[in-house]
C-alpha cells in the first residue's frame, strides 16, 4: 500500500508536557517529510475506549496510506505487545490493550503484527515512554513505505475490547452513551443504519427520564434550549440541546443508558 | 491571487474530540501539500465575536494567499449560508453568522460568494458538521488555487455584526473590553491610532473604579503587580498588570466598560 | 551547521488566543517550508524553569539543525536581551531570562549572540509581543540557514539560572521534585546516572513521609495504586503511582523535597 506521508497521533498526554513534541521530533528525524496531525491528546488518562472511539470516528477521513498511531498505554513497560495492522487502506499502530479492537473489530486484528524489530527503535528504550522510543520511530518508517510485515511476526491473540452493541428489546433498543463531546452532545451506540431509525418521525428516545419524540434533521429543528435526537456526524444517534449542553441538562455521561423505541410502540408525546 | 498553501483554522471545537483532526484529514486528502495552522480551537462555544476578533488580530501576519477558515457555527444545519471572500490578499471562508463581518467589515462582504458547489463537498454531508463536510474541502481546493467565484454565486445580503466603535463623549471615549487573553490582559476597542491617545502621557483610563494615568511603553514600566495601560500587540489600547492578571485584579471581562480621557480633561493623578 | 527546517515553539501562551498562530504566520511568510512543532504552550505564565526543563527534556529528540524557540518572556519590552546560541547541533533562541541557562548550562551561553539585527525583525515591533515581532522572524531565518553570528554581537553576560543539583548528604542525596507531569508523575533532579542509583534494589526514597524501597523497572512492577520509584523517560529518577497520580497521592509539587539513600544506609522496608 502506498503511503500518504500523513501520521496521526492520538494520546492521553495532554498538552502541558513535551511528550507529544518529543514523538514528533523522533518522527521528523526519520521522515522529514512526514505530515503529523494531532487527532487529540485529550483522551482521559488510560481511557482506551475513548481513544478507540476517537480513531474510529475519524480515521476514514484521512487520505489512504495514512499511519494512525495511538499511545494510550497504561501498561507501558509491562509484557503487553505493541501491534500494527493494515486495514481498509490505512496502517494502525498501538499498544495491544484493546484500542484497535474497539476501533476496527476482530477481523482487522487477525492480520496484525507484533512490533519487535530492534533496528526500528530508538537506541535506548525507556520503560515508561514507548510512544517516543518504539511507536514514533515505527510510525515514521511505516509512513515512508515500510511494509507492516517487516515490523515483526504475526501478533496472534490480541486483547479483546468489543464495541458495545445495543441490546434488542421488545419494541426497540436498550442503548448507551459512548461519547460526550466538547459541546455536551451525547453520542450513542445506535448506528444511524439501525432499523429502529428507519421511520425517524415516529421514533422515541428516553434518557434520564426525558423522552424525545422523533429524530430531527439538525440542531436548529427545535427551539433554543430544547433537547433533540439526531443522526450525528460520526454516524450514530446523538442526543443534543440546540445551543446548549445535553450532558449538562441531563446529567448524562458515558455509559448512561437510553431506550430507543420504534414508531408504533412508543405512543409518547414530546415532553422535554 | 496566488495561494500560499497555508490554511488557518479557527474553531470552538476544543481539543478533546477528533473534530479538528477530521477536518485536517479531509484537507490533506485534497491538498497533500497544504500547511495547516491552528489559530485557536479555544473560542467559546458559539462565540462569534471572539472568533472574529481572533482572526482580525492575526490574519495579516500570514503570507499572502493564505486561506483563513472559521468554524464557529451554532447555526449548522439551518438555512444559514456558508460564505467566502477574497480580501487584502487573503481568502476567508466561514458560516454567514457575522464572524467575517466583525473581522473584515462590510466592504469585504460585498464581494463574498455563497459556497454551494456540490462537487467541492464530501460525498455525504452531515447536518451537524459542515466544517468537515463543506468548509474543509472548499478550503483545500481554495489553497490549491481555486478562484473564489467558482464556489458559487454572489452572497448578497450577509449577517451584520459590526465591530463596536467606542462612543465619543465630552473629553474622551466610552469604550469597552473586547477580549481577555490567557494572561488576563484586557484588550479594548480603542485603536492605538485613535486621536485620544495622541498625547500618551496625559491620557487617563478609568475602569471598574480604578484610574490609570498615562499610557506606558511596556508592562515593565510600572512596578510588579501594578495596573497599566499600553498599546498592545493587536493595535488596541490594552489594560494589564505587570506580572499579573488585570482581569483578575479588576474583575473585568468582555463588555466591561471603560472611559479614556484626553490629557487636558482628566486632572487625575495615578490612584491604582 | 545544516538546518533541518524544523522549528520548535515552547511558550506560556496557552491555546485560547491567536498568539501562537501569529508566530506561525510570520515564520511561514519567511520560510514557507518550515516544519513547526509545538513543544508545549502550556508552560505556567512566566515559569522560566518549567520552560527550561521542557526544552532540556526534549530538544535532543529532534533532528540536528532544528531551531528551538522559547517565548516565556515576563520581561518583554524591558531592557532584557534576546539571545541565540548554537549548541550540540541545535540552535536555541529565547529571551535572556535564564531559560537557556537552565536548559543548556553555562558553557552553551558563552557562545551566545544577542539578537539585534533590525532587518530580521518585523517592520513594526510591539512592546508586548517580541515572540511574534523578533523571535519568530529570526527563527525562520535561522531555519533557512542563517548563521547565528549574523544575528548580532556576542551576548556577553547572560542571566544565570542553574539546574538545581541535589545536595549530597551522609548516606545519600537531598533532592527535589522539578516537574509534575500531566499524569501526576514526579520528576526529580536525581540523574539516572547518579552513583546513588547504582544498586537499584537497595535504594530507598523518602518523600512526604512515605518511603519507597528499591527502584522499579516499570510502572507495572508494583500493584495498581501503589507508589514506586523508577528511572523516567527524561533520564531522571521519577516517583509515580501505578495507574494513578503520585502528585495527588502525596500532595507533592515542584520543589517538594525528597531523600534518596544508598542501599546499605537505608535499612527500611517498603511501607507505602
Amino acid at each position: 500500500m502506498k503511503r500518504s506521508g500523513v501520521i496521526t497521533l492520538t494520546t492521553d498526554f495532554g498538552s502541558s508536557d513535551w511528550y507529544v513534541g518529543a514523538m514528533k521530533g523522533v518522527i521528523l528525524g526519520i521522515n522529514p517529510r512526514a505530515e503529523i496531525v494531532d487527532l487529540t491528546h485529550g483522551v482521559g488518562r488510560g481511557d482506551i475506549m475513548s481513544a478507540g472511539f476517537t480513531l474510529r470516528s475519524s480515521y476514514g477521513y484521512f487520505p489512504c496510506g495514512t499511519v494512525h498511531a495511538v499511545v494510550v498505554d497504561p501498561g507501558v513497560g509491562s509484557e503487553r505487545k505493541i501491534i500494527c495492522t493494515e486495514w481498509q487502506g490505512y496502517v494502525f499502530i498501538a499498544p495491544d490493550n484493546g484500542v484497535l479492537w474497539f476501533c476496527l473489530g476482530e477481523a482487522a486484528l487477525r492480520v496484525a503484527r507484533t512490533v519487535v524489530r530492534r533496528s526500528l527503535r530508538l537506541e535506548r528504550v525507556s520503560s515508561t515512554f514507548h510512544g517516543r522510543d518504539i511507536i514514533a520511530p515505527a510510525a515514521a518508517h511505516l509512513s515512508k513505505g515500510l511494509p507492516v510485515r517487516r515490523l515483526g511476526p504475526p501478533a496472534g491473540e490480541c486483547v479483546r475490547l468489543d464495541f458495545p452493541a445495543p441490546d434488542e428489546r421488545k419494541g426497540g433498543l436498550l442503548a448507551e452513551v459512548i461519547h460526550v463531546d466538547h459541546f455536551g452532545n451525547l453520542t450513542t451506540n445506535v448506528s444511524e443504519a439501525s432499523p429502529v431509525l428507519r421511520e425517524p418521525s415516529g421514533v422515541s428516545v428516553t434518557i434520564r427520564g426525558k423522552t424525545i419524540s422523533g429524530i430531527s434533521g439538525s440542531y436548529q429543528a427545535v427551539p433554543a434550549g430544547r433537547l433533540l435526537a439526531l443522526c450525528g456526524s460520526s454516524g450514530f444517534l446523538e442526543i443534543a440541546v440546540n445551543g446548549g449542553s445535553a450532558a449538562g441538562k441531563l446529567g448524562a455521561r458515558r455509559g448512561t443508558p437510553l431506550t430507543v423505541k420504534w414508531a408504533q410502540e412508543s405512543g409518547v408525546r414530546k415532553r422535554d
